[in-house]
């Protein structure tokens, strides 16, 4: 079977707010071979996306992502690996192409599983989908008494983990800090795992990270998430051999297994977050989940949108045993909520699994994307190169 | 001093050929502040960074690169230090954003030298601009003859360092690869430096490199370039194990300071390879140019294109002493040829220097501008955010 057509859909909400919520835009991409099709998400900007799959080529090792995606055979998994290593080598000196990639490895596992009655799962290797222990993802709030309230809501709605991130932490001083993390814990109760995500804001200062630190281990805090752009591997393990209770958590800006590798290998990372519409797809990100467990280092998700992306990022680890940490996207904007007719529910004990169904198990909804398209045109050396598919 | 104005300019060769020669199209930035302009050379995907540079905002952490730079004040160097920090931040999740940084940042320093009066490599704060070796940098010929007729040539036109790479080295079996490298020594002369780039052929298989590192050395091989794709630093650090004489290169692929850091602190080459137009401009390579100086690792240009481009590959490490190597383009197409009226032409003695002008010493002609500029429009939700400015 051949890959027929590659097609990206721009959607947004009608108003992007200059905030830390990835869910407020998206791209999807659907491949169809034959009578069958699969959808996949990159978690990425949609525009250069786009303009990486049908720009012109520059040289051999800077070809359009399409050029080695359309017309390819898609027989099984063997393919999609083939396919990925494909557009490393031609799209090599293009770096958007690893983004554009997460999304069409993602849609071609979820085409393989439909065809072939499997959820992707199983093509993957696991035997069992194994529950999860979701955790609510959310923004720090403007001050305490919001975080306190965000932190109660969490706790009420069932949640046992509840990550905070970005907003206003670890840009003032340390006081302000302790007493946002104090809020969160008092909000969750003691006996909830609770998660901060610092979104890189100290860079690679890693003495304005360790002023945080009594803190974050006075309120058990479980990780500590990204203190350091991804890069700054020498900062990560200086913190990580300063931590006596918490653990550094990083890597969900990995764009391939390699850097995620270099976070376990020379991060001292105790969790490794793979954002599967980032790392170049299922395929890298299972490669990571695999060397993760070999290391001792915990795998965990990054996905902050819908749930066709919270599918794909739960297939890599699937099937480890445990109740593993799942992130689990708690204050999605509209268009993430309506994206997919199906969801990925809670069960009664409060955790969540990749579905059994084929593929990704759940699929777009044609009305909400007519709903949050966006109208987008390329027009190159007086060829259109993309126009806004109908859908 | 605002930044009042900033555009690219897609330029293309009629015919883009798929071989490895990253001159058959370029992307040039102009960033003008009152009177004065600067220009810069993106090595990157014209299309896709045009598309990162003018996107609609997807979150905090994933703006336009524009974003951070249209309005800022651009007083002297320090500016160009905030505003590359604004970009990282604003788009840290916009992969292709580094790329496009490479050419402002470059643009940004050209435009304040000129406005000071004086030559990059003096605002980085070197004394001196000193002379480097120039070495041909060339594909490697479609078989042995072919390529012992290149080296021939570029020993005739007086170069002492020759760099083949790519075409059919590393893809068949070493006994070709060896005659390959013999042909390229007997061209070139048993005194000059014989350089080789396998163009990350082997991507992380150490087994595959370590069959050709005989050879390489039989024929006094200076270094072995990008034997693997950047992040694949194990396999660097396991093959410089086993190397004798020869050097491992790298490092063209980071496209930031901390990705080149790694490949010294980790990947054991002995050569670090930066592209200013990659790795974030001038300020990410002067970084790397320090840090390699710390380490005893010799830092050098990867350029293959204009001579716009060279200059900005020169300045980061024009004061280092010793006559260090410089990759100079020798097989250029007729865009980058005629892409600047003045040329960084090699002195009696072979060698290559940073110009003494003021900012980069050079600047594109319009005339060829104007003769390769591609036609490019980008419309989004109705409104046109890119169309090719006239020049």
């Amino acid at each position: 079977m051949k890959i027929d057509s590659v097609d990206f859909f721009y959607l947004a909400m009608p108003q992007v707010l200059d905030i830390g919520d990835g869910s407020q835009d998206a791209l999807l991409v659907r491949v169809r071979s034959g009578s069958h099709e699969g959808w996949g998400e990159c978690e990425a900007a949609p525009l250069p996306s786009i303009a990486a799959f049908v720009c012109p080529m520059s040289h051999s090792a800077c070809k359009p992502v399409g050029a080695s995606v359309l017309g390819q055979a898609l027989d099984g998994p063997e393919d999609i690996d083939r396919i990925g290593r494909l557009v490393r080598e031609n799209s090599l000196d293009l770096l958007q192409s690893d983004h554009v990639l997460s999304g069409l490895d993602i849609a071609m596992w979820d085409l393989v599983g439909k065809r072939e009655g499997e959820p992707v799962w199983r093509l993957l290797g696991w035997g069992k989908s194994e529950p999860k222990t979701p955790y609510a993802s959310m923004l720090f709030g403007g001050n305490p008494a919001e975080t306190l309230a965000k932190a109660r809501k969490a706790a009420s709605d069932g949640f046992g983990a509840v990550k905070f991130g970005w907003g206003p932490y670890g840009r003032g001083d340390g006081k302000e800090d302790r007493e946002q993390v104090a809020a969160a814990r008092e909000g969750v109760g003691s006996g909830a795992a609770l998660l901060v995500d610092a979104g890189t804001v100290w860079v690679e200062d890693v003495g304005a990270a360790r002023k945080r630190l009594a803190a974050l281990e006075e309120f058990h805090v479980t990780w500590l998430e990204e203190p350091f752009v991804s890069g700054a591997l020498h900062a990560y393990r200086e913190l990580a051999s300063s931590c006596r209770t918490v653990k550094l958590a990083g890597g969900e800006g990995s764009h391939d297994f390699h850097m995620a590798r270099q976070m376990i290998d020379y991060g001292s990372v105790g969790f490794i977050q793979i954002d599967t519409g980032r790392v170049g797809g299922i395929s890298a990100a299972k490669r990571v989940a695999d060397y993760a467990r070999e290391r001792g280092v915990i795998y965990v998700n990054h996905t902050f949108t819908s749930h066709l992306a919270l599918s794909a990022s739960l297939q890599p680890y699937a099937g480890v045993e445990g109740n593993s940490l799942c992130e689990y996207p708690f204050e999605a904007r509209a268009l993430a909520v309506e994206l997919t007719a199906g969801r990925i529910g809670r069960a009664a004990d409060g955790s969540v699994r990749a579905p059994d169904s084929p593929g990704l198990g759940l699929s777009p909804n044609p009305k909400a994307m007519r709903k949050y398209l966006v109208d987008t045109e390329i027009t190159v050396a007086g060829k259109t190169l993309y126009r806004t598919p109908s859908i």
